[in-house]
């Protein structure tokens, strides 16, 4: 039995089955149009590509998972800015030989993590290509007076506060580039945290609203995000060791594949863990992982240069 | 003298020399966080994806003209709603091999034609990938209480009312794939419809505010277009043959390739055209071509079927 592909069922049957998975009440014209945006806010706007190949493989990822991912690297940078993800577009290039069950679990990836988020998929286009590529938008909408969280406002005597793992991420690729999917089952919380990375709601807006200055997820790597945001805001950021150590279970996977775990925490990005600065309290769900100070704008760790640097760059 | 590519560069200067040509006071944080909007105004959005080979070709349009292109058929569906355009961003996959020049180009061509639009490029995102993929988003604003111009709401009795050539940029299209660049020059108006589509700023909010009620942009071919209009409006629309009928310069075209002006008018796309319909005066800048009745939800010429149907699918 052959599977019904993309090319088999046309462009406009297509975009419906995305639109199945995903009904919203802004589709389907030329442009979607938003509901009135709460009194005093902003809109907050990002985008982000994954290529075949290069942000995902078919074959250790399912399309549940990227459509997933997809919306978590967005909607990350939107809680970046300590804002609210309100809204997401999908853009979609696919071979004509992409199975349509392929285009249906992407989508419902999107729709149950946009789900959560109380925000909706409102537009899309897709387009034939040699190889699939998603490149989503996300919309959010930043409230009230308070600035935006940006990444040049780190100023010295405050804390370094984080909202989830790092370098989990890193840890879970590595394991899908030695095992594929056959890797080891105790280390499934590492691949998961490769595959689908967690993304509370609410963070940004808890830390924009309890204080936070400065904000950006670690999407890059943590010594390349820290080093960008202690560059822009003129400063230096100390990280404590104790605080940013690997996991046991990091541990154990790096035994395993005869690997440093502190590059994963250093250099390894994706996890897409908040990390914000404050002077006041620690935010509710976030822990302190260091602190900023006057002085040359570079990351350290307990005082001294990292043992590695760089992170993921695209050329 | 070997050019410098994107590879030699990497990631972050190459998003320099995007922004140096693209300025923006939004960019360079995890998201853009926009301007608060006009009172009573409501936020559009759009997105297109452009893949080399499928909706572009390297030998026959310059960088420009490929940014150009970008924003016109982006900006187009934000007009189609009846809204002006305000942002847009712009993810792009690149081979290594890409020279820096193309990508300045590709910018330069989105800033000139944002700036016509008194727009902003907010942000965007830049990987590589092996073919050039431009995915553009679009955002706009939709002011005061008028509803936006859907597609469903054509009724009978309005007038049908374009801003814009139809079937120019098909013709300019069957002239490249016939000569390349190398064209007979008399045609360069055809060629220069398909390459830089023309897009006037404001037609669309004129058409809102002067009593339109469904508009879409003659994208993927009249017949596709404006079927679509039909059937979700539940009338006939009918075009009035002496109004759409081909240019001189497009009957020569149509002469020296042995092809019929017809087919380019009824079933060409990518003119973006703004259509609308409406029940009092002609909106400034627009001229009838046809009329909205009740029945068979389709479309006619003069009352008859059309001779050619069909228009741009991507499968």
């Amino acid at each position: 039995m052959t599977e019904l592909t993309i090319g088999d069922i046309g462009e406009h049957r297509a975009i419906e089955e995305i639109q199945k998975v995903s009904p919203s009440r802004h589709n389907g014209d030329d442009a979607a149009v938003l509901g009135h945006a709460s009194p005093n806010s902003r809109v907050v706007v990002t985008t982000d590509m994954l290529v075949e190949g290069r942000h995902f493989r078919m074959d250790w990822s399912t399309p549940e998972q990227i459509g997933h991912k997809a919306i978590v690297q967005n909607f990350a940078d939107i809680q970046a800015m300590g804002a609210r993800p309100t809204a997401a577009l999908l853009a979609l290039s696919a071979p004509p030989s992409t199975p349509v069950s392929v285009l249906r679990g992407i989508a419902r990836g999107i729709a149950l993590r946009v789900a959560d988020f109380s925000a909706e998929l409102v537009g899309g286009d897709l387009t034939s290509g040699d190889h699939l590529v998603l490149s989503v938008t996300a919309l959010g909408s930043l409230g009230g007076n308070l600035p935006e969280l940006t990444i040049d406002r780190a100023r010295p005597g405050q804390k370094v506060v984080a909202s989830g793992e790092i370098g989990h991420s890193a840890a879970g690729l590595a394991l899908l580039e030695r095992y594929g999917t056959d890797f080891p089952r105790e280390f499934a919380p590492l691949v998961a945290a490769h595959r689908t990375p967690s993304l509370v709601p609410g963070r940004g807006m808890v830390a924009r609203s309890t204080g936070a200055t400065a904000m950006t997820d670690n999407s890059d790597g943590l010594t390349a995000d820290l080093g960008l945001m202690a560059q822009r805001s003129h400063v230096r950021i100390d990280l404590d060791p104790e605080a940013i150590r690997p996991s046991a279970l990091m541990e154990e996977a790096a035994a395993l594949l005869d690997a440093d775990p502190w590059e994963w925490v250093l250099c390894g990005g994706e996890d897409h863990t908040l990390i914000a600065t404050t002077a006041t309290d620690v935010p509710s769900g976030f822990r302190t992982i260091g602190s900023v100070h006057k002085g040359p704008e570079d990351i350290t760790i307990g005082g001294q240069s990292p043992a590695h640097r760089g992170g993921w760059v695209s050329f």
